[in-house]
């Protein structure tokens, strides 16, 4: 087995906190032999913490510079930073990124273009930062010895439910609190829709199960409806509330996977996961339960995971995609076919259809608002009742049903109020 | 960049319940191109489950064949793995181990041999099986980046205290149940004693801030002296105990380090780690706070490491040991120079020489025994008055402090007693 190392030359793009944060800890990592030959910026004017002739407007110095090995792409726009890891593979270039959304956006090309050009991708950054989730998941060979996966992966959001629950902020003060502590952006859409999570869960389907998708046809919510009520319910019954990405393995091979906010119980990892953390629970046949937790954003933790990518090319690694390969063959593909145990709370009982619901445990009817608890098929989802204002939809901790023996439909008996409710 | 892959063509040592194991999980990932050529055992008559043609008893049957290119040591022999080590890494083989035994008693051999053959030597499957901790201290490329290190690092300690905990069983009883259900050895000294521990301890200071150190220089101590007074006080507090490994840099840049039992409250990430799970935080300037959790022992956790190592021998990954090289110049040792607050409860006062506390914030006297908490400079561990039956010893969550602000040997109002005590 011969040691393979390599000097890294670094073609940067984007100076950001991110990029800024990787020049600073390259010029303290001197072991890491890597090198920033040349950083690519939109704005010239900027006054920046690093010498001038570093910078250039022209993406062509850093891609087309024979020396540089390794195009670091650090950009907010996701349909240049494409054309740049386009560019960069296709030049033989090395490529690292943070990129998640560029990537969930358009893994198909991204790996069409590495085995066509053989040059290795790594975005150990795009998934929960600092926390090594892809590498992680590379290795588990066989797709039968991963049977789920559950995290935290959206910094943001994980802020705003914390403050909420901790010091009984409103969803909006919290958000507010989280974009002073620079913990979110000034258009927080992408991470309180949930959209940021939904990207990251399709980048990890890939590489834990093989599955393909796009990010806009997982099922997803964000905490934007959480009402002050979920709050108080949740504290009553002793849960907190994350926002969980899940991808679970059902009993027929294929997979069942969605974003949702669920109730975390005491005894779950992931309850002391605050603030702007993030965590990953990997269940396996071999491992059983691994359990990771890191901060998922930020300057410093973004770059020591594009670090961690650094160190990884000096020694030839790359992503295997072994999953893929094995899904030519057996394609295992998302389910519909599955139940969840959710909490569901709404303004006026005629809003949601009680048909919806396979079970219902319990209902709360006051003046301001209704919850019911029970059992929803997954495919009810599919449809819009519950993507309005003022209806939240919260998973229980419970894990999936994979079937349910009691009868469909059995009305609880409080319920006529509502089937009456429906006919207004 | 170019790949690189093998095809890796085995020889294990042992076929215990990781070796076998292993063998089974080897057969279940054809992914992985790895195939156990032959299997070299202690006793033949066994019956194994697995051909007969496999096995052999002859060591050189593996270390000569020259198609064997990596060697997989399961072995509880440590002497006589070292010897399969030295032989395997001068014969250019890859090796694999999960002996912390015997490599925290032969690292500067060990890093010698690989220096001088040019063979790799993995072996996470040493440090809390199924967590990836050694390869993630190694992408630490700068010792000033890597602040602390604290872990649960032995399962079976960490099960008879969760079950000592939550069932109110003596320490007796929570031990036979751990050999009963598999997470003690018959001779549970190695565990009990925090022998093993340290053991990982020794391994994890070299990977994190090239700290050579023999584990019998190392302070350390067990659970097996805690009594149940212990407990109570522990459940008073709202802490639980668990066994925890340290490793702390100072800002003399020397490295604090122990195994010691530490009370752990409610908020730290180490409260819900139960049972046979080991986890480790690591504090770091880049990514702040990063914590693993995992199974820290079994078949398959274990060998779910040792597949890992060979997953990352076939791009030709091997430790870099920078802290190692990084230290020739600097020097960083283990400091003696470090105030800890502890716990320390014994049958009599006079017992423990009130001097040893620099500070006593609170004891209490009762017919059973006496408990003192206070604070203690780390070199009075060098003597042996809390290395006695009867007397336990548990620190704190408070971090460890370098400099102490008050007049030494402040004597507590109430330890007039305990003086006079000492005079008999």
């Amino acid at each position: 087995m011969s040691q393979q190392k390599n000097q890294l030359i670094i073609g940067l793009f984007g100076f950001g906190v991110v990029g800024e944060g990787l020049y600073r800890v390259l010029q303290q990592t001197p072991g890491l032999q890597a090198e920033i030959r040349k950083v690519c910026i939109k704005h010239p004017g900027k006054e920046r913490n690093a010498p001038g002739n570093l910078f250039t407007t022209d993406p062509a110095l850093l891609l087309d510079d024979p020396e540089i090995n390794v195009i670091v792409e650090l950009i907010d726009d996701s349909e240049a930073a494409f054309l740049i890891a386009q560019s960069a593979l296709q030049s033989g270039k090395a490529l690292v990124s943070a990129g998640k959304k560029m990537i969930a956006a358009h893994l198909p090309e991204l790996l069409a273009l590495q085995q066509q050009w053989g040059t290795p991708f790594l975005y150990e950054a795009a998934c929960c930062a600092s926390i090594p989730v892809i590498r992680n998941l590379e290795e588990y060979y066989d797709n039968d010895l991963l049977h789920a996966l559950r995290g935290i992966v959206n910094g943001s959001t994980n802020y705003i439910l914390t403050r909420i629950a901790e010091e009984g902020l409103s969803f909006s003060e919290a958000l507010k609190l989280a974009q002073e502590s620079g913990f979110a952006e000034s258009d927080p859409a992408l991470d309180i829709e949930g959209k940021d999570a939904v990207f990251k869960l399709s980048i990890l389907l890939a590489h834990a199960y093989g599955v393909l998708s796009a990010p806009e046809e997982l099922v997803h919510s964000g905490i934007h409806r959480l009402k002050e009520a979920d709050s108080v319910f949740a504290r009553e019954r002793g849960y907190c509330i994350r926002l969980l990405a899940q991808a679970t393995k059902l009993s027929d091979g294929r997979i069942a996977a969605f974003v949702l906010p669920a109730f975390v119980d005491k005894e779950s990892s992931f309850y002391p996961v605050r603030d702007e953390y993030n965590a990953l629970e990997i269940g396996s046949g071999l491992a059983d339960r691994q359990f990771f937790s890191g901060k998922g954003a930020g300057a410093f933790p973004t770059a020591s995971a594009v670090l961690s990518d650094l160190s990884a090319l000096r020694y030839g690694y790359r992503y295997e995609y072994k999953k893929l390969a094995q899904t030519v063959s057996e394609e295992p593909a998302l389910s519909q076919d599955f139940y969840l145990r959710v909490y569901v709370s709404f303004k006026r009982l005629h809003q949601i259809p009680h048909q919806i619901f396979t079970r219902i445990d319990e209902w709360n009817s006051r003046p301001d608002g209704c919850s019911v608890s029970g059992l929803i098929h997954f495919s009810v989802l599919s449809h819009d009742w519950w993507q309005h204002e003022f209806v939240s939809l919260i998973v229980y901790p419970e894990p999936i049903i994979e079937t349910v023996a009691i009868e469909p439909h059995v009305v609880h008996p409080v319920s006529a109020e509502w089937v009456a409710a429906g006919r207004h």
